[in-house]
């Protein structure tokens, strides 16, 4: 994964787009939560997000493999199962590996400012 | 600010989008490390931005009231030079506060899956 460069310290390229939008980390979230999937219905509800919005964001985390969806029959009633694929797991963990070090970068930054870059707590520390 | 809600504990609503875009994270953090402003070409070594790309950014900063810029000269060379309001300052931190809940929550419910929502760790813990 990604290190912070040393000329560029803030430029948080670890950041994949896919999963730092909003409604993405919520959903990624909830579905690191439950292993073994989660219904639309009940990712919808933790989430906070309308059918149509929620459908949308699958897809994108579906295309890119972080998401697979199941639908199969209950009571002849349709269900959709969503669960995180094993590199999704893996991908998600790794980008909140960076999302820590924004914390941190910015809690440590405020208290010290004017820090030189060099003397910035390490990424995993 | 936005607290998390008993429904939906990972709707996030705190995450303000002008301040989540990936650039412009690493902008404010940048900024909050020099409470003195900084100079446009600092800022984009730090950032590791195109003109275009941070010129783009500043003005969505500047138009949310999150940054000030100011332009002076120097031995006669036209000079930007950008700084965090204090309010920017403040609703960065809050930000900031809610990444924080978003790394714990997936760095717990990766631990231990399954958890009661109602026994996420609170937001400040």
């Amino acid at each position: 994964m990604s290190k912070p460069s040393e000329e560029a310290p803030f430029a948080y390229d670890g950041l994949d787009r896919v999963i730092h939008e909003k409604a993405r980390l919520g959903i990624l979230t909830s579905l690191i939560a439950h292993p073994k999937g989660l219904a639309f219905a009940d990712l919808k509800q933790l989430c906070g997000l309308t059918d149509g919005n929620l459908s949308r964001h699958l897809q994108v985390l579906e295309e890119a493999h972080l998401v697979e969806i199941t639908k199969t029959f209950e009571s002849k009633r349709p269900m959709t199962t969503c669960r995180l694929t094993a590199s999704g797991r893996r991908r998600f963990l790794e980008y909140i590996e960076v999302l820590e070090r924004v914390v941190r970068n910015a809690v440590d930054l405020n208290e010290a400012p004017n820090t030189p870059m060099s003397r910035l707590r390490p990424r995993t520390a």
